[in-house]
């Protein structure tokens, strides 16, 4: 299950784990916060000279263009988040192979967060299909999305909403397939900057939701990818 | 608006304030919890010479029965919460004149919390509809629930509840009363003993609730009956 | 209660509840924050086309001339807020049905969200009556501003205040109707940014307030027109 | 997807959600802790008179063997968790045609989480396959313990871990199926009661796995029985 | 102002500080809590063989009794705190030279806390004047009580208030000597255990008053009782 | 001791309490932070139509030297505060009649807070001896400032440390006066920002020291020279 | 450095690694909080048949002294904490091979945290020099104990402080020998249960300290022996 | 110990404590963060004045460059951290006679960290063999880094971690020398800015870590550089 051997040095600042694919499943992903636009850009190079696809996640706004020009003009594909900084740079088309997975938001300020979820499902194969600004607020909007995530029998759900994130709990109480919370950093005040949302889905009365932390999009695709992806390994 | 001395004094440890009901329209409430039975007992005595009835609250439970049979056998009668420590003692039954209360609870735990509540609203005149362990595990509870109370017109509705505490938004985008949510402490783990509830309340996507603290029954029934008296004054 | 097809898309990044003024009396308040300038009235005219008026809240001050001038150039009108990014957009002058509002701050940067509470009151035809400034540093100003409230017999009282907020419980226990309070964000070190005036106000000693979250201007706004409107429903 | 009727009254104290396990495929849990014994047991003969089978968890020490025997005198089997207060009771040996979770956990003192997610599991119709105490202070154990799972092809991992909760992140960064992370109030101090298990997994760095609440086990099991079962759908 | 060989030693547990009465003016209390009844005599032993009185705080509920008549047995006095567990032990009546004190409470169940102040006044030779109960819920008896403070022309005062703790606030707006706020844990929720009491004070918009820590009436006594002595030094 | 019409509007957004300074001894503190520089000038000038001084805090750093020029411009003097941009401004030399207070710092990044201690404590006729950067890493410099401060016979110490704020606790173990410890918000990590300065204060072994909030110098000022004033109030 | 095969399996709830002591120096200890006597006595057993001592720590009060008898009974020697429920049981006497350390509480109450690091080190075969409660209130005590400490060289220090903690920082200013704070749960209100301990130490302006968790001896002791061990390696 | 009059006044805003270096084996380490440029070279001159070197950390980045040269147009030379904002100025180059300390981070953002780490151990005579970006997802990195480290026979390991931290407990349990762990600040949500690293690292099941704050590379340095010249005293 673990190759000893299976690093690579990227200056002396970076050891990529080139066998992560091979032995989970699931790429390991660029997290372009901390570093500076040339180290992310020599870790995208180090990855893709192993691999088809990367991830690259929160690249800082200044870096932003000139990270998906160096992918472009390196002869890669770029696929890129709306309102996220998040971009999937890939080779040639990745094979749908593995399910589908539905992707709901509670509100508009949400969507940079799905979106960060799609670029991974996609990256792992998987099939996507997004519903955003559900809010409960309106709760005849939530029913009508949940219809239509049945209808395409999704092998997973993932519902991102901030503020008091009932959404969650409210769309696990009336579909079987599992459902992978993220609690977003949306509202103010006490329970702001997701904190709410977050105790909401870790106490949701609806068993069958399990949470990622505040505004880890990265992380809840990579679950429910690999929530379809064994869910149609036999096909 | 304020008298300057209307203060009855209770032995060396308690100063009553004999002008609350006259002044605010809610009675003052008897905490028991950090008194003993004959403190208890005195200051139920000093606020009966000069009032029609007084609600009790958290009464410890080694107390309960002899606080009862004190009022009992003083001559006035006691209404005793279900599941709760809390009790509405009174000369003559008291008058249905301010309107009508909505109650609802999310689990079964909860309803001494709502317990509370009604004694108060039942202390200021209204009558009180409750609809007991409606949670949104299964919505289709809560849709009758409220319909029930719409046609039922109430002037305000208390919801409370506990875990992720769904519920009070649910309702609140449901109707166009005023909702007061009481976050309960069910629940364990991180946003457990009711900060989760409360979080989620305060966070609310749905306009028109307001919030008292974690288990304040009594709290939530003052501000309800205060709504709901306002609402009709006039009869 | 609940019309299941009144959702209205907007672009492919919001579903307006077009039901929700008919279904709860408090129109959807647009929370411009997390949303681009072109988002936001793209959002405003859907709901214009469908309504008499609209809040917008939160304006990016960067976007706010902007927004306030594409309104007036639809040949709306526009209340603005003193101290504060909220408007009120309005086709024709909003009638004044509904009762009325007092609203209270304890210190001069409190204003702006006094001002939110009070935009949507008059959204809701309430009429607002405020005193601003009457921190009980200096008590005898309480004083003063309650007696004119309870002259002016409002339906409910709105308080906000930061620091200790020590204000709502003074107010409260001086008056007869529901009091809304509003932890306000102004005080720094522990209890700062809104946290102690949250838990003095959920703590509160006198009966009959209930609260909002910490600078929540317009859910209070909501809450407080709720309370007026069913208190004069029968006019 | 929704039976608007699928309610039964218990008493005045519980609705119960009839129409769950065809809805969502997961039981209604009947959580005892907040219940005296005969109300349990008014809600377990409810449940059982629908359904073929019933899980009830965390009932108090003193009602334990009154459940255990209630559910025995009334003709059913149950099946009990090691160390645990929750108990599974069944009319009949329910098929194992769900696929299989894993269940491992870092200290002896977190199996009575473990086993209530077993108990869930079974309830679902999946096998389960353990391994307790294997914490990372001996990291051979672990490579020992994911080994085996890989051998028998679990379908999802539940992991139960308490004091710094790295026991979650070790093995998730071995599999390649969802793991779900139950952290467990093992500890004091600083991060005791769980919270620092909780922040660990949230911040874990090795995607591919979800989190249910602190000492949550039952919550974990429907989740991994969720993903299991979706796994096997076509067997 | 410091003498560097005065230490006792008791036993192998305990070193007592026998210079702190002559260096600081404040007596080395015993906090009992968590020492044994042998321990604590020992303790007490030790010190009134070098002074003439010492106040014991905090004593565990079983051993109360046995501690005063040891010392009473030890022909010493005996002076108990009401409704507290603490106690002050002396050879001879200790001179009132040192100025007064005012000691305010909020609540009946704050007694306890302003008690053990008015113990530690007394033993650095302070008079106290109490006045308890006496909530800003009735406003009317805060003034009542502050104008007999001031007719008294204390020193300085010692406010206990749990809930909200408005009243520290209340009365430091209104006199000119300093003010001591104590947070009492009387409350429960959001902001309760004093959590509420402690922001309030220390956000307190009234100038001139200082804190405390949750329930430490003796170190509120200390602080007072160093301000009225200096206050009255050149007597 | 409460005058009822004492009150001076400024505008539409403040109310003046002009009263304070005869009925508490502690003049009204302009805090500048939330304020407008126009605002600011227009209670200047309100206050200073009343009073021969007035403190300004927390003045914007763009505002500063225009607060300041329009002062000196009215014809009043300005003492400024070293590193603060906090301000006293005054007609005549206020006479230092009230005492001595001693102002010590743990490191250099305090000084700013203890200035303004300074100030408040200047406005009210204390003298003020001062001794920065005296932190207990070289305990010696305590030992050195503590008799410095003793020999001076001040009648109140101000301790202002930020990190561990063990300098407080050591002080006051050393002294016979009031000690009013200020947490200052130097630090990073755990316990950052002041809160274990402040949790270190509240904590402290060493009685005879009360507290206020984080970098609150203004408080401080005010706590110490009320002390002063009251010791020095019969010269 | 790692045996992949040292597993000892203890019934089907435990898995000693008995490998442990030979890799990393530090022996396994029993935590016997959340075990049965029975349990505990099985791993006892079954890790003196690999070695020749163990620490058991925390155990019941109520197991206590059945599980020393347990140990003599075996034929083993046992030695007790002073105030605490750990003890070291041994074959032969331990050597004291590893140099020395020092172990210092600021109070009585700290004891038995004191104690279980002294078993620790004395199962790794240090000598322990204790001095306890020599808090910074009479700082004099201090010096006397740190002058004791560097007459005896120890290799480090390991320092136990409840309340604010301070006397770790004092004591580290003031030697040449690394530093292991122990913050120590004695306290209440805020900052209270250690973590302004816990704080202040992480906080500490004196470079050389490290920290372990509130109450937690044994990993202090752990850490202190393994720097005394190192220091005295060629020995 | 401790030489009372070593005190060094620069300007009136700090006070230099020129007796640690002799006192502890620690240099005072200038935390220039809160300081202006002039004050930060103020006292490094007044520092080298006294010393062969001197740490400074936290320069502002607009002041760096100019620390920089400053020191080297003063004649002494400058080793900068990498990726960090601290140096090391010294006169002549350090001998490394105070054995070798092993440093290990997480990640590439923590490497600014584990650099200043570097420096106060270079400043104390140690030798240091670094190791960044061996994060636990890919484990096989961390037994690579950990068999060098003990190949080497390093005195003391630093390891710095954020997110979840676990790479600390996963050191510690492999090697038998003294773990200095240093939570990081990388991590976003729950948990996150060093919060849950911490917590980890407090909470780890495996002995013989010490943990210091967040961020805290300057402390670590020092605590295991104190290990290592204890180490190493008798060569």
């Amino acid at each position: 299950m673990l190759s000893l051997y299976s690093i690579k040095e990227v200056g002396n600042f970076a050891k990529v784990d080139i066998d992560r694919q091979k032995r989970r499943g699931i790429p390991e992903v660029v997290f372009a916060q901390g570093k500076t636009a040339s180290e992310t850009k020599g870790i995208i190079e180090a990855m893709m000279s192993e691999s088809g696809s990367v991830v690259v996640s929160r690249i800082r706004e200044a870096d932003y263009s000139g990270v998906v020009s160096f992918a472009r003009d390196s002869g890669w594909s770029v696929s890129c988040g709306q309102n996220s900084t998040s971009i999937l740079i890939y080779k040639t088309a990745i094979k749908k192979a593995a399910g589908s997975v539905g992707i709901i938001t509670a509100g508009t300020s949400d969507i940079w967060i799905a979106e960060e979820a799609r670029l991974v499902c996609e990256a792992m194969g998987c099939e996507c299909h997004t519903s955003y600004d559900v809010g409960i607020a309106g709760i005849q909007r939530v029913f009508a999305s949940v219809h239509d995530m049945i209808e395409k029998d999704v092998d997973a759900i993932v519902v991102v909403a901030g503020m008091e994130g009932a959404l969650a709990t409210v769309i696990s109480s009336l579909v079987d397939v599992p459902v992978v919370g993220v609690p977003a950093s949306a509202g103010y005040g006490y329970g702001g900057e997701g904190s709410a949302a977050l105790a909401s889905m870790l106490q949701s009365c609806a068993l069958g939701m399990a949470v990622v932390n505040i505004d880890n999009g990265i992380g809840a695709g990579a679950v429910a990818a690999s929530i379809s992806r064994r869910a149609n390994r036999r096909r």
